[in-house]
């Protein structure tokens, strides 16, 4: 797996076709971020959506229509090339994947980047926090629950979580972490109790991996990307482009300029 | 029930026994203190098992041996007569309860003033928190654990904890809150899983009163300043007073000074 000193250098690799990959590790310390893509017709009522939905959407930033720029979250970004895989979305549909979208790009296309869990997982890491799913090199489990979010046109559907386990005291200290950044999906929603929120088997995902938890630990949940994406595939759109599950942005910002405190 | 505008004025109603009782809500907003006066030759031991226990032993302030002014903690305190209950312990047990310590004071001894939870459940409170010993008028349940303090000279014993239970959510909020006081015994030591730190039945308290759990709800534990009275209690120690269970110290100190953000 490739590494980049910073993000600029992670861009320049993907964007060379040198890594094209996934994007976890790829920059330690530099926040990576989801993409949608959506006509500017759905633009705005997505952009309701995140913001009525600032948990599982947290929104770092998006781009004026046709604009292939991003220059708040890093210098000489291209949208259509910084990412090692995108999806071609039509009409709710998958149609492929692609290594870059220079071919689909259209004058009426916004971008939108949202904070993603990479950043948070960094900092329970170094704080000393054991992540099940790292050590054994799967994904983290993620699960649709019943708890609804607020609609904005097209834009509906259930909150999608993730989950960590965690002794309990473990759990308090990464309650208090996550905490401190609401720009990657912040606290916790919920912990302890997964039939309350609509989560019928823990051991059954509706995304990702199952990963057992350990004796005397809890689960936690957290708001999740899946979110957004599950919505828009739901939304049945014409058109729209996404990143590949785990083939992210690397920006320029570092984890630690999240940290709201 | 009395109740004050401020610290100094409380503590003049309590030295001029107008108010006699509990001190709970007496002087809203201002933080109240857990009392305990050991000869001088204790004194150090104490104040490092204070200060190797942060959690449980929150130490607000103590005295100069034979001194009963604390002008950090409030203008024109005399510890003597400014608790409407005291303790006097002789040999590790109690000898009786008296309204005020003129007659038991000593050129020998010294005062320590502890944090107590008081001010973090007016946190709570204030954050819309629901406390359900409140609603029901009752102490809060307090249990011993299997987690050990750290010793220092003859003060050794378990962690004490109080439990308050929460909807998942709320125990989320509860966690934020209260890691902002670190002051008043900080976040909580333990969630949810109440036998993992040696609770057997939660239904039976070690002190304190019983107060069911609501269906969905988890138990919430916090470090207790019942852990130093224990302590001092089992130390056997020749002579020492504290307050009388709900009996405090009201100082000139405001909850929000103790948020640490």
């Amino acid at each position: 797996m490739s590494t980049a000193s910073t993000g600029y250098e992670a861009r320049q690799l993907v964007r060379a076709r040198k890594h094209t990959t996934q994007t976890s590790g790829l920059a330690p310390g530099y926040v990576q971020a989801n993409l949608a893509i959506l006509p500017s017709a759905q633009a705005a009522d997505f952009l309701r959506f995140c913001s009525l939905n600032p948990k599982p959407c947290p929104l770092l930033g998006s781009t004026e229509p046709g604009d292939w720029r991003l220059p708040r979250l890093g210098k000489d970004i291209d949208i259509r090339t910084d990412l090692p895989k995108y999806r071609i979305w039509r009409n709710g549909a998958l149609e492929r994947e692609v290594p870059d979208i220079k071919d689909y790009w259209r004058d009426d296309l916004v971008a939108f980047l949202l904070g993603c869990s990479y950043s948070f997982e960094e900092e329970l890491l170094r704080a000393g926090l054991a992540l099940h799913h790292h050590e054994r090199g799967c994904d983290v489990p993620v699960y649709r629950t019943s708890i609804p979010t607020t609609p904005a046109g097209p834009f509906s559907g259930p909150l999608v979580v993730s989950m960590r386990s965690f002794k309990p005291a473990d759990a308090i200290r990464a309650i208090q972490i996550t905490s401190r950044m609401p720009a990657v999906h912040g606290a916790p929603v919920h912990i302890g109790l997964p039939e309350s929120i609509g989560i019928a088997d823990i051991d059954k995902p509706d995304y990702g991996t199952a990963v057992p938890m350990e004796p005397g630990e809890l689960p936690v949940f957290w708001a999740c990307g899946v979110t957004p994406q599950a919505v828009v595939e739901a939304a049945g759109l014409d058109f729209c482009i996404t990143h590949a599950p785990a083939h992210m942005l690397v920006t320029d910002l570092r984890n630690s300029d999240l940290a709201v405190l």
